[in-house]
């Protein structure tokens, strides 16, 4: 069986990690690992497979041999590295948002719409962590009874900021138990014991780039008809996002039928037991593949309507996780 | 001026003592406090105006000479006691969910629904928390547009479900810090760094009690053509509940008019200043008697929408303030 070279790009970063991990975990066909981080992070030595591998420097020329590139690097890194990446013959799976919107590229979630890997260029991107999980429980209902609009309100995780703000949360929680000032660096405003409707960056119709994320990227990835109004929210939990997801379908469904479709959905483990309370949460989710899907319930207040909470680890299957299913499909679809 | 005789039940609890401070901040005319808690409890002495005074139990005889009863004993609690205070005179102003849905109840918001209050037969129910923060809000808007529906999700705060809650989310935070293992009593599941999908029991509909409670005390206090569907989730916030609401309106309206609108509505201060990062927080509405409004925007995804973020301390707004103002109400419409 043919092995690959890998580069992993930002592989200090919260998501970088998580993206050596899965590779090894998921035993992805890895001939050279080569971790890339910014300059002065090079030097680093990681572990990947059990043997000592030193971190080198992102930059031109550390492309040349790499079959393909995960990048999880920032938007702007993106932008300058990835095209070089590309011309120096790397298939790059990108996960900022650098690239998403490009007509060029692909955005792809494996469970959703595979088949837009085949027009790829080179470059393929990989969604925001909050669309993934909502349109992996979507996806198989749309395909039945026609998605009209979604209202979605998210619950998110710290670590989809970074490794710094899982730090930030830590020191906050630390700090009030010591009873000392709490700062906020990263946030605007202390996060611990809060909730704060600000998540990336505010455009000019007063939605944040986040909530704007959540209703193009579904657009290009699902189909785009579907109405999306989304308000998204960092929470104390360090890692897995919940979503409220209020769903309006076309047509008309009987409530089991959801269950069963759901149940069988790739990538969806339903946790739904009202009566033994069960349901997905946050904590249970963490480290885990899948996308889980809960509070399954009819929406009485409009015809066709239902409730659905959504819980998935950010950044397994909200990102490293996504990556590298991309990297697998690009081989077993022998699009490389 | 006339001065009246006032009883707090549950007078020890984090709703109790939150209702004592109000009557205090707020110079309710009283000539005499008289905490009232269980039997175990009797004897415990608390400061009132600067002054000691003992808690009695609270039990039949109590009220005889009580003109306003604010019952904060739980729902057990309030079907026994509180017929019992009504029958010796008092006025009960209840903040439990046993009364609310009585039709010989009043259920009153003061600045939705006043008048309600003339037709009390001495019994007077205080809606739930995570209502009468999204009614407030939403009643200046029903007035001059017309609510067809409302989606709303919520990220409420520990101590809307007791002291005892609190005691729970600080020690897990401190077990958490000296790295112990985390227990869970209070809630089915830790509820440091999670997000619970689960506030009160389930019912038969797989809804929860607290989402039931706001679609039927909309319906009794603002206009019972309203539809309504919520998803109620417990965050790890010590105070103060924060609403993602979206609103679908009847009729057409202009944005500015709605900031226009909600910057002078009773009881409703307007956060909103995207530029600035400024929005509502759970942190700086703890001890505030305002309803925060905030994230203003049109909802792009059906015609006359309308997405709001509303905090609101759940202790005040949410339960004591609301009955004082119904006390102080009561006073000013010689209601008596």
């Amino acid at each position: 069986m043919r092995k690959y070279n890998i580069a992993v790009v930002g592989a200090l970063g919260a998501v970088g990690r998580e993206m050596l991990k899965t590779l090894e975990q998921r035993e992805f066909p890895v001939e050279v690992i080569k971790p890339l981080d910014i300059l002065s992070n090079a030097g680093t030595e990681i572990i990947f497979q059990g043997k000592p591998v030193v971190v080198q420097a992102a930059e031109t020329g550390a492309f040349k041999d790499v079959d393909i590139a995960l990048f999880s690097a920032g938007a702007d890194a993106s932008k300058i590295l990835a095209p070089i990446a590309v011309a120096e013959g790397a298939i790059v799976v990108d996960n900022s948002s650098a690239w998403r919107m490009d007509d060029d590229v692909p955005l792809v979630i494996p469970e959703v719409n595979p088949d837009a890997l085949s027009w790829h260029k080179g470059l393929i991107a990989n969604p925001n962590c909050s669309t993934i999980q909502m349109l992996v429980a979507l996806k198989p209902l749309h395909d039945q009874y026609g998605i009209k609009r979604i209202v979605v309100s998210t619950y998110q995780a710290v670590s989809g900021t970074g490794q710094k703000a899982i730090d930030e949360l830590n020191q906050q929680i630390q700090d009030y138990v010591s009873a000392s000032p709490i700062r906020s660096n990263v946030y605007p405003y202390q996060i611990a014991f809060n909730a704060l409707p600000h998540i990336d960056i505010f455009l000019e119709n007063n939605y944040t780039k986040e909530e704007m994320k959540m209703v193009h990227e579904t657009n290009k990835i699902l189909d785009k008809n579907i109405s999306v109004s989304a308000t998204t929210v960092r929470i104390p939990v360090f890692r897995s996002h919940s979503e409220s997801i209020n769903v309006e379908m076309k047509k008309p469904f009987v409530l089991d039928e959801i269950f069963t479709i759901l149940k069988s959905a790739p990538g969806v483990v339903v946790v739904d037991n009202p009566a033994e309370a069960q349901y997905p949460m946050a904590i249970e989710a963490e480290g885990q593949d899948s996308v889980f899907v809960g509070r399954i319930r009819r929406d009485l207040s409009i015809e066709n309507g239902l409730n659905l909470w959504v819980v998935a680890d950010n950044l397994r299957k909200g990102a490293a996780l996504n990556a590298v299913q991309i990297a697998e499909t690009l081989v077993q679809k022998n699009l490389l």
